[in-house]
Parts: structure tokens; C-alpha cells; sequence
């Protein structure tokens, strides 16, 4: 079939929200009970007033991770977690999840039941139950694609396309950390295989590694922003890094923003390694990816209920379209915020 | 990590099922919205009358499909069907899919376009919605990854282990077919490799290579059985061969069964092609997977209704379990039903 094509595009001339948008760009959705579709964290399913939210995430050995040094069983959490976050980034409450798992026999049995126990231990800490899937083989590689299924009310789904002009841009945690944390790996692993009697130099960075190896889904966050009845206006999470998330907001939103470079929350290891490595601790920020912190918009209103919350900075706020997406820099200059995610610094494709 | 293992259980001395269940055993179920898990052809969500399934398979290129015979657009379709065919043997209506695609740059743009339109064409013509997904790049090799989700009302979930005994045992269609149409592919393909000049020899065969290339989930039969006012007492599609199906139901539903040899419906082409490849027609319907037609169990009391509906075929009956399961030869010899399934006939592992 291959050889045959007449006009043949790469993947790569496509980043990837390119790719999903190019390949779904035609979807018309029929169902009554299809509530929202492609072009969000996740899917809203049900006619109901209690909806239900469905999300789906691959991760693909030698692309998303390196089995040198993912753990089997950090990796199995980390796919669950990376779902869990999708469905909270919608507001929701992660409860069901189908595993879809297939392994090279270069897996062992005894390795997938690691990889079972980190999807099981995050489903345990997350109150999540494990209804179905499919295990199989592959002819190379590991392969994982997790669907979680969870439940909301009508009246609390936060979309990502419902941003107001002038309200505030929020961050939870901090952020850049699991790239740095990715960064430092990578060169362990290639100081390993130039001599591997070498040993790894990874004592006081647990932080950063962490943030790559287990991250957490900040359903603590949703807790804390629903019991101080601070209902954000709009949502994401951030996988791909800060520039590229409140762009979609802004994007779906039809509205521009204004970002404020000293206010980024960025933990003094994630700035040291960077230093080490000689990058801009910003642009880890806003173009590392896998850091799954939530990013959301809240009214100027709330701004008193907010201000105080430990966990939570305030970086900016909405602006009109026409005013564009900026990064207001330490030295007050704007600059124009760059599309670059986690992929385009990475190996998509 | 894998060097370092103590203990190494090749996945192969798991069959796919014996895996899954050993991966699974321990899973309990905490949410009242999580009313069944796996074990079943899909999972049944959601605490109210109206209720959800939802189902996730894998196909893998190198073990589920041959890029060298597989036309893209019929992967697409076929891989979005086999999908459905879960939701349909719960006797529920596919309504939501999400989507998870993994390429390598072996894959062009158009080539996944190709894919995308089988499965956009396969959600056509059984009314499904595309409402989310993920598509990333791997280092080699085609993954997809469907999930689909399902509506039905909680008093229609047709489960596996509901069968009681004197049931009677019916198929739909015809068994076997999908697997002579993979195995004349495969020949083909080994001819096409041992002299690139030699033309397939596929015409005569097209029953059976639709049936491998592009199956069809019985919707129709699901219909059929709702119009004549037969409620099957339990159900699953057959993805592994009638005598792997069969044995899970009587499993499931902690009976025997004993199935007609002569009664087993074999397509003509399929018993031509068997004969060709010196395989008995019995053991293709038994072993060959992937005819995606359903088997199903009804009260004796529905007997006049379907015993002339066409595409239906009763071909034997659940008895007790120490009777085990047994087929009954066309010379009227009892002979244990196999475990095979399609895995245990190709590849798996």
C-alpha cells in the first residue's frame, strides 16, 4: 500500500494537535448523548445532569519514555495519572479506567505485573476501578493506551473555551520540572553508555526526577478550589508545556492573554539544573512538557478568595483577541508567546 | 530493569486470557457506577436504569494485521467493527469512540488519513460517534487503540453467565470463513515473496476475504432477535472461535454444553478452501477467530420463534457442568471441546 501512494505528506509536517486536527476536522457528532467531542481534556457523554467524561492517552516506549531508566512500575502509574489529569482538568472525578497493554516477548510476565501494580497503586490512591482492556502482543516495543472514564455534574463541566476578557490566569504547582528532570536523565544515560562502570549523579535532584518519573494529577487542587467556591472559568492541564496550553485556551476561547514572566512558578531545582544545562529556566516553563499541573482562569471577582492559596500563582490575565498571546518579560518587554510544546523541543515523530 | 529480574515467566506460557486473568484476579470493584468489570465482552457503567458499556481492543501491526494485505481504509474499518461487535454481544447500541493511533514515519499523512476514513466510514453506517483520541508517532510499527462506548437500558444487559441449562446454543451466520481468508492471504503473500512476477490467485474467494478483510458486527442480528421478541439468555461474539466462546460462556455460567458437529454453519467457499489447505471445516469454525458473528443462548420455550429465522442457527445445548463440554461428531462420537482459540492457532506470543 505504501510504495503505491501517489502524494505522500509526512507525519512530522504536522505537529501533533496539527495531526488530531487535520484527521478530525470532518467529525459531525449524531448522538443526543454526545455532549462535547474532540478539542478538549476530555469527551462529555450523557443527556442526563449527571455526564460522564471519557479520555484516551497512549504512551509509546521510545517515544514518551526510555526504558533505561522508567521504572515498570512508576510507568504504570504515570499512564494512569496522565488520564486522571485529563478528566480533572475537565472539573471531574476520574472513577473507571480500561488498560489496553501490548508487549514484545523481550516483556516478561513478571515485567508486566510491575507495570499492572504502578497502574494499580494510582487507581488505589485516586479511587479508580479498572473495568476492562486488552492485553497482547507487539513485535517490538511497549505500548500502553489508557481510556478513563469519569463523572461530573452538567452544572460543573469547566471547557476550555469559556475564558472571560480580563480574567485571571492561574497556575497550580510549579512548573518545568519534569523536563529538567527528563533532561538530567538523559544525560545520565548517555554518560552510562560512554562507561557504564560510571555511577549516576542524580543525589539532590529527587525533585525534578519526581516530576518525570511519578507525577501526580492535582485532584487536591479541585478540592481546594471547590471548598474555597472558586469556580474556575475556564481549564487545562498542562502535558505540553505553559505556552502551548494557554494557547489553546486562548484559541478556543477567541481571546488573547497577557503572562507575566516573574510570576511563573519554578522550583529552585528545576532553575539550578537548567543553569546547569545552560536554559532558560522560562523556557522549561513554557515549552517542557509532562508537568500536569492545572491551568485555569478565574473572574477578577475571585481574586480575594484566591490570593492566599498556597499551591496556586497568579501569571496573568485575558485580554482581548486582537491584543494577542504575550509574555510580558522580566525587563517589561512583550514578547509574542511561541506555539513550540513539549514535541516540537522533543522527538515528535 | 528487565536484566535484573529475578524471576522471568515468558508471557507465552500465559495464553491472552490466562494473562489477562492473571493480571486482573485481584481487582475489586469500589464505585456504584462500576457495575461490571472484565470479564465480560464489555463493562457495564453507571448506577441508573440507562446504563454504559464500555470496551477497548488493540490491533497491533505484525500480529493482528499484515501491512503486506491489509488495504488501510479496511483496517480502519475492521478495527472500529471488532469494536462495536463487543458492545453488541452485551446486546447494547455502539453510540461513542475515541480514537488512539500510533505510526511510525514509515506512515505518511495520507496513509493515516486511509485509516481514519475506514473507521469514519465503519461509524457511519453504525451511527458512532468519534469523540476523542490521541495520535502520537512510535519507532516502528501501527498501533491502534479503540474504545467504544455503548447505551442500554440496565434490564437488557445480555451478560455471559446467564445461561441456564437445556439453553439452547445458536449462532449467527457462518464460522470459519475469516480464518481461510487469512490463511489463502498468507500463501498468497508467500508466493508474492517468492516470485514478485506471480499474480495472487484471490478471484472465486471474495466470501471469504471480506470476511477476513472487512467484517461486519451483527447489529442486524441484535435487531432481529428484538423484532421477534427473543431475549437471549446470554451472550458473546465470536472473536476466537466458536469453541474458545463457547467455553466461556459455559465457564461463566458454571454449566456444560454439548455442541453438534453437523449442525456448525460453514460456508461453501470456506469448506472449499479448507479442503485446499487439507484442514478439516470443523476445526476452522471451532479454532479460526475473527468471525465476529455472535453466539447466544435461548430458553427452549423460544424455540418456535427462531427456528426459522435465517442467519440463525441452533446448534446444540447447555447441559450441566459435570457433563462437560463436548462436541457431538457427524459419526455421534462425544469428543471434548478444545481450549484453542485463535491465538493458541497463529501467533500470539
Amino acid at each position: 500500500m505504501i510504495e503505491n501512494e501517489k502524494q505522500r505528506t509526512e507525519l512530522s509536517e504536522f505537529g501533533e494537535f496539527g495531526l488530531i486536527d487535520h484527521l478530525t476536522k470532518n467529525i459531525k457528532l449524531k448522538h443526543k448523548s454526545s455532549i462535547t467531542g474532540v478539542g478538549d481534556d476530555a469527551a462529555v457523554i450523557g443527556p442526563g445532569d449527571k455526564q460522564m467524561l471519557v479520555t484516551t492517552d497512549l504512551l509509546i516506549e521510545g517515544i514518551h519514555f526510555d526504558m533505561t531508566y522508567m521504572p515498570l512500575k512508576h510507568l504504570g502509574y504515570k499512564a494512569a495519572v496522565v488520564n486522571f489529569s485529563d478528566i480533572i482538568a475537565m472539573n471531574g472525578l476520574p472513577t473507571q479506567m480500561t488498560i489496553g497493554i501490548s508487549a514484545s516477548n523481550r516483556y516478561s510476565v513478571e515485567a508486566l505485573e510491575e507495570i499492572y501494580s504502578g497502574i494499580y497503586l494510582a487507581c488505589e490512591k485516586y479511587n479508580v476501578d479498572v473495568v476492562g482492556g486488552d492485553t497482547t502482543s507487539s513485535v517490538s516495543n511497549l505500548f500502553i493506551a489508557i481510556t478513563v472514564i469519569g463523572e461530573i455534574d452538567k452544572s460543573e463541566i469547566v471547557y476550555r473555551n469559556t475564558a472571560k476578557e480580563n480574567d485571571l490566569i492561574c497556575v497550580s504547582g510549579d512548573l518545568g520540572g519534569a523536563y529538567m528532570g527528563l533532561l538530567l536523565l538523559e544525560r545520565e544515560k548517555e554518560t552510562y553508555k560512554a562507561d557504564p562502570n560510571m555511577q549516576p549523579e542524580l543525589s539532590g535532584f529527587d525533585y525534578i526526577l519526581g516530576r518525570q518519573l511519578k507525577p501526580e494529577a492535582r485532584m487536591d487542587i479541585i478540592n481546594l478550589l471547590r471548598d474555597n467556591k472558586i469556580a474556575p472559568s475556564s481549564m487545562i492541564d498542562i502535558s505540553d508545556g505553559l505556552a502551548s496550553e494557554i494557547k489553546h485556551i486562548c484559541k478556543n476561547s477567541n481571546l488573547g492573554c497577557s503572562i507575566y514572566e516573574d510570576k511563573i512558578p519554578i522550583n529552585i531545582v528545576t532553575v539550578s539544573m537548567a543553569e546547569e544545562f545552560k536554559i532558560d529556566p522560562t523556557i522549561a516553563a513554557l515549552s517542557g512538557g509532562e508537568d500536569y499541573e492545572l491551568l485555569f482562569t478565574i473572574s477578577q471577582a475571585d481574586y480575594d478568595k484566591i490570593k492566599d492559596l498556597e499551591e496556586i500563582t497568579i501569571i496573568g490575565h485575558m485580554t482581548n483577541k486582537a491584543s494577542g498571546e504575550n509574555l510580558i518579560s522580566r525587563s517589561g518587554t512583550s514578547i509574542q508567546l511561541k506555539a513550540q510544546g513539549w514535541d516540537a523541543m522533543n522527538k515528535y515523530v
